[in-house]
């Protein structure tokens, strides 16, 4: 590998050149080693986030990450294994039914996930309601739990693609996450190290999304699809609505409870239908020929799930913890819901206690929001509109500030068109 | 003083919004104290240079740097007080000659001055040449300088604009030291601290310069004048040619004594030239009637060099010293000389040792370069182009690989028409 000084590889981007692979590998290899100071790599990640970079130069940083670590072998899973990674959302809870459904139409889902920070929930976290439930596996765990059950919802090992680690932290304190090409690279690092034959992305789009213009999504959507086609994993990406949470339930505990539901054959119609939607693009990529709605009616995911927490140390007949307090906000008028604004929503249930400041915070399992009136819905003066859940109860104070206006009510009889949940699908 | 968020602040820059003043101050204190990491200012430092920043911004940001140390108050000084700052260039000596001789008009000269960092030299590099000659003057010792002779060249005292130091250090490694703004609120912050009444910017234009086009330069000089108009501080900018290295001499001993032939009434034209354009315009903003010609003619400048030297702790009889090498480049042709490139002459004698690779190095005080064909001159086959002056003499070959090409010859006859030296002069 040849030797740059950082200073140069920070002026080439700075001036719009695009990096060479030399300079790229060196970069990643340099700032992993400790060699390229936290100062130099922040001044580049601005330079990059401003000035961009091309899909080689994406590429070639996202190859450079995942060396930095090691690439599991999922080979002796015994089944296609497919993944799916959404970009974050309010009330986006379908990983949970949407793996163990997976599972049980055939393939293995090695669904390394996140945790909550700032106004998004994260599926460890929501996870972590259940008692006893641990998300550390052992990458020889993880790949005994996808022979045996099909689905894993686990922290993603120290030894997969640590440059992001190091790198998100980083571009955390210095403004520089929203960088479309860090972005990709960082997702598509982890995803790519943990061994997954296929993937189906669900990039969020909206007031509670990262991305809040379609055109950005697609730009990311399609980043990642190539990323992901450069490294020989299959990829789809799914461009979908998240100007309205997901759902009724926001909040960790309140959003496992409506998971059942939905493998229950219950459930809000609009998680019900992007389980169903993602999880026929993800029987697809894997090359299984079912109907995963069939499979959602047999009560097989029901099964899977069960059998998902129960290797990972949970009881499969959990009771979720219940909040010390509730306040209920009721229609001030009769009309038609319109709007329900995704982000206001996240905030307001991040504040209650279901999300962090600071990454080493604790979140309260039972604390979030049911949303009890969603776009299209009738309400009468009275109903209820929403139900907030803490056990901090000086924490409703600023929960309803946050939501005042969230919800747009229209005289009754407007007409209203419900938006549509998928807005594109990105595939190579 | 309000409380912000390190990352709101990066992320308004980075997202084109003009930071407030509350935020500006705040940043600036927060990174004197330690509170705004290094990798958080270099972040916000590529997008100010990348996004720019406008006047008032740098006026606030400017101010704040000034406040994070001491304004000295030169009003005890008894004459008033005007200084020069250079951008930088090659071959540039003026201030060795320019401050006595001002200081001989009757004003008082504060001029601080810095170390040559990569191909242009520094003026307290220059005059260490000197035996015995001390740059380090606490703020009471150069008001009594200033009373006494009129002049002072010495390094900055740690209490102007503290800040600066860790910025310009920062800026050093991040490749953020070519952002317009940075480098005014730089220059500025040291000048307006060192308590001059009015100050004459020479901001050098050219391939040995800093600023490579009219344009950047100009857009620098603007921005710096503003600066001194909105601290109190009478301030002219001239654009100044540094295409061509000034003099003949390039390195530190040779500058000193070429700094002396002008004290002496010789000394070649062009140094001769700008020492004067710059004194007239010093004399004028300081307000005093006298034609700093007649004052050279005097001798009245050599002597007060003579003080200003001694006043330092060195022998005004000094003895430069001599390098231990020498090696003679002569023209391959018969012709008239059309270029002499500025840039590749300042590297080749940082090569030779006049200047330094880290800010920790020493340098050589005999090395550097005679140029000894200028453009516009005519010269014959055989005839000596450069002296190379080294006491390292495995430094030739790479010196001379710079120079080759530094210097064009057109056929005998070739019309010549000589560049002016003054481009512009900038006033408010």
């Amino acid at each position: 590998m040849s030797t740059f000084a950082a200073v140069d590889v920070i002026a080439a981007k700075r001036d719009r050149h695009v990096l060479t692979d030399d300079q790229i590998d060196w970069t990643i290899g340099a700032y992993t080693a400790g060699e390229l100071a936290e100062e130099q790599m922040s001044a580049l990640l601005m330079a990059i986030l401003l000035n961009g970079m091309t899909s080689a130069e994406i590429a070639r940083w996202t190859a450079a990450m995942i060396g930095t670590g090691i690439r599991l072998d999922l080979s002796g899973v015994g089944r296609p294994t497919v993944d799916k990674h959404s970009t974050g959302g309010v009330g986006d809870k379908i990983s949970l039914p949407l793996a163990p459904l997976v599972a049980a139409c055939g393939a293995a889902v090695p669904q390394l996930s996140g945790r909550g920070l700032g106004h998004t929930g994260g599926t460890l976290d929501k996870m972590e309601s259940i008692s006893g439930w641990n998300a550390m596996l052992s990458p020889a765990r993880m790949i005994t739990a996808l022979s045996q059950v099909g689905a894993v919802i686990c922290a993603a090992s120290d030894d997969l693609a640590p440059a992001d680690r190091k790198l998100y932290a980083l571009r955390d304190v210095t403004a520089t996450v929203e960088s479309i090409p860090m972005i990709a690279a960082s997702i598509m690092s982890k995803k790519i190290a943990e061994g997954t034959d296929a993937l189906v992305l669900d990039v969020k789009v909206g007031s509670g999304a990262f991305m809040k213009s379609t055109d950005r999504a697609a730009e990311l959507a399609r980043a990642m699809v190539e990323l992901g086609a450069a490294h020989g994993v299959r990829t789809t990406a799914m461009l979908t609505d998240m100007s309205v949470p997901l759902g009724t339930a926001v909040g960790n505990a309140m959003e496992v409870a409506e998971a059942v539901e939905v493998l229950a054959g219950g459930g809000p119609a609009d998680v019900v239908g992007l389980t169903l939607a993602l999880a026929r693009e993800m029987v697809d990529l894997a090359g299984l020929d079912v109907d995963p709605a069939d499979v959602l009616a047999s009560g097989a995911a029901m099964d899977s799930w069960r059998a998902m927490v129960a290797i990972q140390g949970g009881d499969p007949d959990f009771v979720l913890p219940e909040p010390k307090e509730r306040h209920v906000v009721t229609a001030e008028t009769t009309g038609v819901v319109t709007h329900l604004d995704a982000f206001a929503v996240g905030v307001a249930s991040w504040r209650l206690g279901a999300g962090r400041a600071r990454k080493e915070d604790p979140v309260q399992a039972a604390a979030g929001i049911l949303c009890l009136a969603k776009p299209g819905d009738s309400v009468v003066f009275g109903q209820p509109l929403f139900e907030l859940h803490t056990d901090t109860p000086d924490r409703f104070a600023p929960a309803l500030e946050d939501l005042s206006g969230a919800l747009e009510l229209a005289p009754p009889g407007t007409a209203f068109a419900q938006r549509d949940l998928v807005i594109d699908v990105i595939r190579r």
